[in-house]
């Protein structure tokens, strides 16, 4: 056999993930230094150019540029392109994990799906993998045609309108947050129609591939046993909640202060449309330097718990933040199972939420002193904000990407990183795998807190 | 039987620990309101004399008015006793709930304390707890009498270096952190010999008495089979490395910064003193406002991990600490069990980190939101490191707890509470006993991070 296929084929599931996001970054890189992709007179330094294609990989959408000065239609098209490699990647990806758990463990919906495809072979996975490429291009396409004729009011030519719905739709869906006008979403602060279509396509990229998989089996009724897995379950409660409260706080937060000269309706979508952002959308609707600290850092809070697994979002996740929560409750209570939806949660999901959360907490915490350090002019609020955006591949920035020096720079860089291929799979990357203890030693107990 | 002293004996130890420092606070209230205890004219409202108490009894020492300014020479011994009140009362307690837990799972060494004590009675668990007293009443009277003769140099009376030398010794054994210079300990940055004194009190007060306990019955040499409990290694080892890289991290952030016009044993003494101060003892030697923020967050991040348990210091303690590094370790490494100095962590002991550990992110993080809100003036690091500072009842302040509003103080007292009573009490006082799961649902994974 070829040397480098067989390599290949030896690497776990953790080493194809970051190996692929390697690849994909690199070849991102050359994507934007092909000639005529910045626009004419335009130098672009290579750190920026690895900075773009780090943050359009990982659909995190920071942005030490501006991406409607910089970039000719060409250049727009590729990032797209890069956008469409991070999206897909993430999604192909996290299908095939998501397969992979559930032919070790026999999730029953996993085989119902299998078997509704007739897929028990690596052909079929391959198959199920292209037929969400083409849910994902689909949503991508309605959204995009929504947001042209829509756009043809703006703008004179309908090429013109095509080229900003297409990138539109494709920023929301990948969850990708770049933007072209150069203003975020901030034109449309009035335009309930164009924030509930990017809502709606933030919602699909964020809530999770598996997800939409266990939905189109759910409307298909081709099985009469269908039930959604308990996964779906958890991350869709969690998911809805944070939405939830994050609009109610960051209303009640605003309500006398930035939002007190709107009316009710724009109060509640100012807050709703962040609310949703901060999963992993990475859209602003207006100057979010003009929010409180305590509500910039609970959005924070929301950047860094991020979306849903197997999604294009990043963060801790949606179904580590749960079952932390779950444990707490239950722990509280005096209880040793976490039991939810009528089923019970496995030890070793409530030692993986632990250690997501342990690690992650040592990296913002690192990374919030090193840039402090690094960056002695900037606010530390603007500094942990721009660390859990970068974390929770989201996005949304308080202005001073642009400002970070090249050490700043690249610290960013490895946290879109990490926060894309998600910490379960870095711990896994660096510490190999799971080896069994040949002996026991006496247990002893020890005074906690 | 008296239905009160059925109550009292009806309270699980948790309740207990909890309605010791209500009313230690309460009795604390009234002796800092006695007549004389104020200087003439000096007239404190109720909200600051309450802030003073509820930081005495939990050894915290963040001060919203000036000690020295304040008090009357009667009114500093009154605070004094209440140091005393404290700290004494989390020794015994701390005690209590040792023997309590090593009699629950059969703690050799504590068999063996016993056996010497000769105490297999409630008698003689109270004999235990009068001897403790005596240590720590030896101790700081060993304090008191060292500071007192060096201290007849700087004052006019041997009287007053009395008071000075007693108040500073029973401040650092405590770890009340409080001051009658009106500077901390400013006046002796230089001052090696005071500094060293100081440390060591420090250090004895927040390594744990079972600690102490255990490194007596060593020396006595009494018990041949005598080892050190898992607990003491863990915690030992824990304060003796946070010291160290306390030290080498702080010199390292303000070398070239706030210490770069020092000597180098200015320097080291200065890194030294305030990661010592940062386990609990909440003392300065020079202006920690000139350090970099970045300096000062990576100082809340020691000060919420605190002291050890069973001593008189707060955070999520050393233990708590120390099995959250364990646990990412070996779970990095694939490894389900925790094995350390030949012995094994038990489960329940990774499950009580996990839950504290959650707890007070949430609290610091709901605490900082909170008070960014009421005091949308003060800067998010002094916040941060007053929040941290008073859950690890350390007392370091960036100077901004006399201009805290009335909410803001008590917030800050909640936290010096729940600092000083321990999050593992705090759950189990407000979600009761253990109970037994009746039936079981069945496992399901969950895909996390
Ligand atoms: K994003
Ligand atoms: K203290």
């Amino acid at each position: 056999m070829n040397p480098i296929i067989s390599r290949i084929r030896n690497l776990t599931p953790a080493q194809a993930i970051v190996s692929y996001y390697f690849l994909a970054i690199g070849i991102s890189v050359g994507l934007l230094n092909l000639p005529g992709v910045h626009q004419d007179g335009v130098e672009v330094k290579f750190i920026d150019s690895m900075f773009t294609a780090v943050s359009a990989v990982s659909v995190t959408g920071l942005s030490v540029l501006n991406v409607s000065e910089t970039y000719s239609t060409f250049g727009i098209f590729m990032l797209m392109v890069i956008l469409q490699l991070g999206g897909i990647g993430i999604m192909s990806l996290g299908t095939f994990v998501w397969l992979l758990v559930g032919k070790k463990i026999g999730l029953r919906e996993r085989q119902l799906i299998m078997m509704d495809h007739n897929q028990h072979s690596l052909s079929g996975v391959v198959n199920l993998i292209i037929e969400i490429i083409k849910i994902l291009l689909l949503i991508e396409l309605l959204g995009a045609l929504i947001l042209t004729f829509y756009f043809t009011q703006f703008y004179e030519t309908f090429s013109q309108a095509f080229i900003h719905g297409l990138f539109a739709s494709v920023s929301a869906t990948t969850n990708g947050g770049f933007d072209i006008t150069g203003q975020s979403m901030i034109p449309y602060h009035n335009d309930y129609f164009v924030q509930i279509i990017n809502m709606i396509l933030i919602i699909l990229g964020a809530i999770g591939f598996p997800v939409l998989i266990e939905i189109k089996a759910f409307l298909s009724g081709k099985n009469k046993n269908f039930r959604f897995s308990l996964f779906t379950k958890i991350t869709t409660a969690t998911f809805g909640l944070l939405l939830l409260v994050g609009t109610v706080v960051i209303l009640a937060l605003e309500m006398f202060k930035s939002f007190r000269d709107m009316s009710w309706h724009e109060a509640l979508f100012a807050a709703m449309f962040h609310s949703v952002s901060s999963r992993s959308g990475g859209l602003v609707t207006m100057d979010i330097t003009e929010f409180a600290q305590g509500t910039n850092i609970f959005i924070s809070a929301l950047m860094f718990i991020g979306a849903s697994p197997s999604s294009v979002g990043g963060g801790i996740r949606t179904t580590t933040f749960a079952i932390a929560i779950l444990f707490l409750i239950n722990f509280a209570r005096g209880k040793n199972e976490i039991q939810i939806f009528n089923r019970e949660i496995q030890l070793i999901d409530v030692f993986r939420s632990y250690a997501v959360i342990i690690l992650a907490i040592f990296m913002v915490l690192f990374a919030t002193i090193a840039l402090s350090i690094s960056e002695p002019t900037l606010p530390i609020t603007a500094i942990v904000f721009e660390i859990t955006s970068a974390f929770g591949t989201c996005g949304m920035s308080l202005g001073i990407t642009d400002e970070l020096s090249t050490f700043g720079k690249i610290l960013i860089m490895v946290l879109m990183f990490v926060g894309r291929v998600g910490l379960i799979s870095f711990l896994f990357t660096i510490g190999g795998r799971t080896t069994k203890t040949k002996f026991h030693y006496p247990k002893e107990r020890v005074i906690i807190g």
